[in-house]
């Protein structure tokens, strides 16, 4: 889903997209319009300065960044724009992806990033946490995130088996 | 500042004050109504489930959550309450944080928490992340938002002294 | 086993009852009765508040909980019920259940959860625990657990082969 | 408080007594009547077995055993003993108790040891739960528990300052 | 290889005999008579007793003791003998051994273990630092041991293929 | 020393310059001129990029970037400029360093950082390590260095005091 | 590539060589003379001690220096040696490499290793700060380094897929 | 205590005395004669090759070394001797010996270090460990190990205070 898109979707490579996917997924099914690019800070910093100036021009009201190992993409993002920066700590091979999330959490006071949890977890999860903050203001995503979490409950059975 | 608060401040204990404080600092720098009060997940765990169940209705636009070691709180609220929740990883004595970051961080998928770094720089980046969240519907919140960046930009020095 | 069940095991989530089966198969052996329920802390907060004020009620002596990553389950349980709660960590995905251990051990003071090893060890020993917290005032139960224990060691071959 | 001692407090060592301390008098507030000794399970490893084995005779119900760095006391203890023992992770000089936490929760299948948090929290954690467990069967003792957890809670502002 | 047994290696589980019998395979490489036996402190806690208290005695001049986990095996051996003790942290499931490492190392003053690495590598230098302890007053050990060492030195490529 | 400055020590905060200020004292001793800068990754990012994108031409040969945290600044400086770059992993206050050695560390491939230790000897070895970069083609350079390194070796005491 | 080689590639094992290999082919891609040898410091040290010392006069401008676990190779190189020498944290078994980076980057004040990351992205980063520290006095190396990465660079997608 | 010294307790650093100091202590109470001297790996990489390749002829049975940080004396000691060596991991300033410990006990299979404790009393178990592999084939020192231990024994209280 794009066009008016009001959640982007960047992530540092092609390879966290099966992490990212999750994102991607779950705003689908909450109908919020989003875009999904890569965006590398270390490979294409370039693109990662533009992109993160001018977000706010392009309409997005919320920027997801994923990012496994020295994992800069989220921080960085959030040191250009004044939009809100959710971060997702991909799993990386060696450490698993305990580097992603202390690069991504430990910022520096003045510049905020809302990290998740490591994976497709953090994945599905920043989708959701977009949701509650453009929900705040618009009540039908509210009420699709309200019943997005109800359906979820509801399908939590009594017993294991 | 209190009234109507639209950023709830919430801490497991007194001791997490002197962290959470940063948090009401940044607020109020920023002028955005905050409120803050203790509620523990584990020591008054009814007075969390009447404030998380209640926050939307009280008037919060986010919820701020700082607790550490086990620190439950803000995941709890988060399974709530539909507001966005923002996390607080208070330093612990004897883990220096990484219980309370990893316990707020690590949050299964369909309950999001946006994880700030450990302490006090975790506390300031809550209250800006907030003011970001509100200001993409409040532009005079947006704009306060830029200047308080913009200044302390300003204030970075050329050159070490 | 269930009808009079002075046991009861709890998990987040279906998936954690390949490590919690151990518990439950336990239990069996030593012919304590118990029953096993899905209570989400994060998903299902209401059944879990119904489910820990009530435990005592329905004749529960005690409550082993079992949850993987931020795994707030047992200290949320144990801050309801002044039963004993047993926490077992699940092995998570990616930080193997360190973060599982970390959420449940190190609870503030105030509020106990005494806590096993990381799967399936730790599923076993919560049995066990339960069995010797009944069997202090249930000589049949201390009986089968003395028995149970000498069995084992019993199976330990002189030598390796 | 002594004499008919229902909890014995063992510890590896005179300088685990400041944290371990925490626990006597958690007892002594909730009237439970307890016993403090030094046992330590590299230096005085027959004491230890005299006492593993005989505290069930000696007419303990519940066994909590503190122990810093590489801490087997409480371990060893479960293994000689089908009382319910609980270890407290006593925090250590290098490693901050991370050493003494996974020395006491990763025991093997078939020896639990309900462990409670590094430091003073988890000592005086282990005697509310030794209480919980001995409050299973003593409506008195489950009565002082209920009171000492309800004061603790009513002593929770409901704003920081 | 047995009878005159100088070197005794035990282990915890069947299960880590995997692991040590790297340790056999080195020693008998060696020409040094070892005996292998499972000596679990926790399932066994009376063959560990006896063992350690009789392996003087037994006429054994070093021990090796592998264990994994909240692994005591090394250290209550070291503390019931004036021998040389050697651990070996075995591998553990969910920790990949550092747990066991932890366990095994950080033993307080009074009772060393000569800590050797995770797993086989660990395993195999444990005979050889056996072999260093026998060859110091034993010259054909020593002569061997050599031998070992610069033959293994001699297969060392000059180049990687 | 400035002017002709050949190595560029750049750093995230003022915070910083008392780790970093080791680095300014050794390139001193060795008579290579260098220029020391604040430029936070996160607070200044256009005073980065400008900085990373003409360091080549302002005539630096190497740069040497401390930070701390979520220690962004070498990375993306390394993202910008072909020039070597050297990360020193300033020590931070909640997780002493770790996590600012994994956020330098573990850079993707295809943009490398030259990483020191953590703290006051990593920023002394990040002049060192430059001297010998600039010594492979510098003979006066080499000198100085091998004198340096000569110094202190005869330094070192027989036996300690 | 070999011959008038200058940049040395070392290594503890032939089980190092799928790791150094991408050290390798990427200087092989950047027309870099090499050579690639075995040089174990604790297997043959004698071996390292002549190497490390006859470095610099075999025409070597640069070393690099992979190893696991344990990693002495790189830090005792630049000890005998003036020239750069980079370390690669060799993935080990049982602790994925964290214990070959911590090895490798906590060098002592007064002997610096660039390190780089854990696993193949570090070695492959080796080879681009050897091209970047060869090519600041070779505008051929530092043309080809440029092309290099920006080919790398175009090569990003703009979206995922 | 020197002259027909069989002990050599060997540094790092002078910094590192404080520790180390506390196994001279312990053999000068067992009246085990020793050696102190001070060998950097890294800066006197020269004195290093001496001290470990004639450490048999000078007469030594063990080796005991201390270091901290990227620790390689021990190891690259043991690679050098047939001597059984023993490491001392002393507590480094940012990761508290973590890393010390690593680099001494993750040794490759081929060279084996006997790790100790991190710290004073990891220093305080090498001497004891020394004694007990002299004591193998040394009935006086031997029965000094024993008594010095049974002395310890006895100082433990049966009560704390």
């Amino acid at each position: 889903m794009s066009g008016a898109a009001t959640v982007a979707i960047v992530m540092g490579s092609q390879s966290d997209w099966p992490t990212m996917k999750c994102t991607a997924d779950v705003l689908e099914e909450l109908g919020i319009a989003h875009e999904a690019r890569i965006v590398s800070a270390h490979r294409t910093p370039d693109r990662m300065y533009d992109f993160a100036k001018g977000a706010a021009d392009e309409g997005f009201k919320v920027v997801i960044a994923g990012a496994g190992g020295a994992a800069h993409l989220p921080g960085m993002i959030a040191a250009m724009t004044p939009l809100p920066v959710l971060g997702v700590p991909v799993q990386s091979k060696a450490l698993s992806g305990m580097d992603s999330l202390l690069s991504i959490a430990q910022m520096p006071a003045g510049i905020p990033v809302g990290t998740l949890a490591i994976g497709e977890a953090g994945a599905t999860n920043a989708a959701l946490l977009a949701a509650a903050i453009l929900g705040a203001h618009d009540p039908a995503v509210m009420e699709r995130l309200v019943a997005w979490r109800a359906a979820r409950t509801a399908k939590v059975a009594e017993r294991p088996e």
